[in-house]
């Protein structure tokens, strides 16, 4: 089988949702696995000088009525989360403690933590929150408590975060295919072109 | 006919470029016209504290990368100016002065102009250039020169360019079909289908 897509995003992007929705159908279509690596945009903001796209004068305004509509075109639902943005810090730990052990159960686990967030419009933030949707999906919650204070399970995402700046991830969706790197929910179709032709 | 699309755009913008060559097809196969309003995304810029593409760290890489596949993928020519980014001001003042007699040959001068900066990597940046490039229209270049000059024609394209950022345009190229705002060449797609199906 042919490389596997990256797939970078925030748990906090409302666009990483979107293209969460969609990424894994369009690689099989073309006989493609995707690896999901959830980082932290906070960490490549510092690199690029960007900042929370909501709270853009102007621009901010455009995006949110941006990512509806991209929700209604592509027929996921779309509820804002409360306290947004939100750190995608424990989320994301909950991820990669969980793929080290079985990945499809932690893609499972990414897909329920954005539906809650972006489909239900519920916390998603804290340790508490992401423990009381892993249990949804059958998941001990003591052992996601433990998992989030687990030193090894933050230096992996720490790991993570650093590779995936170094990859040059600087938003979310950040995709890799074959190196060759797209930017947003936008670049999907591309994306989906791309493996189709082999790129242009 | 149906209300015209707004397209606004900076002259200095490679998305606005690629935009351009393919904005007036769309439109037209929904039986829409277009009208052009180059504004000056600097001053937009205030409003959102927003910079320069290219020059972003990290991002400004993937965005060169990217303009030049979007520009391969749609077929046209990209040919970076040497001078980059370039102020519009010229370029957009002689576009005002001219569509206030004859739009048509305002937005034929608009395409040339971006052709040359884009296209063929052509200065068009000060009086002299753009003069130069509206001569090879067959516009008499010491008309052109008088114009840039007009107290009237710089008062034209201040006031166009508070008009574009009251339409909430913050970014090149923006566009309005029918009050609903589309920011990025890579919304042009959406756009058709906007227009095809009345919205979503």
């Amino acid at each position: 089988m042919a490389e596997p897509l990256t797939f970078y995003f925030d748990f906090s992007s409302p666009y990483g949702y979107l293209a969460a929705q969609r990424i894994d159908e369009i690689a099989a279509r073309h006989g493609r696995n995707v690896v999901w690596k959830p980082y932290l945009l906070g960490v490549a903001f510092k690199e690029t000088g960007g900042q929370p796209l909501l709270e853009i004068p102007v621009k901010g305004d455009y995006a949110r009525h941006d990512i509806e509509r991209s929700a209604r075109q592509i027929g996921v639902p779309l509820v804002w989360p409360q306290a947004f943005p939100f750190s995608g810090v424990s989320a994301s730990r909950a991820y990669y403690w969980l793929a080290e052990r079985d990945e499809g159960a932690a893609k499972a686990l990414a897909r329920k933590l954005y539906r809650a967030a972006f489909g239900e419009g519920r916390d998603i933030a804290g340790p508490e929150a992401v423990a009381t949707v892993a249990a949804e999906l059958g998941h001990d919650k003591d052992d996601v408590r433990t998992a989030l204070k687990d030193p090894a399970v933050k230096e992996r995402l720490r790991r993570e975060v650093d590779d995936a700046i170094q990859a040059g991830a600087f938003g979310s969706p950040y995709i890799l295919v074959d190196g060759e790197p797209f930017w947003g929910h936008d670049r999907l179709d591309h994306i989906d072109k791309w493996l189709e032709t082999g790129g242009w």
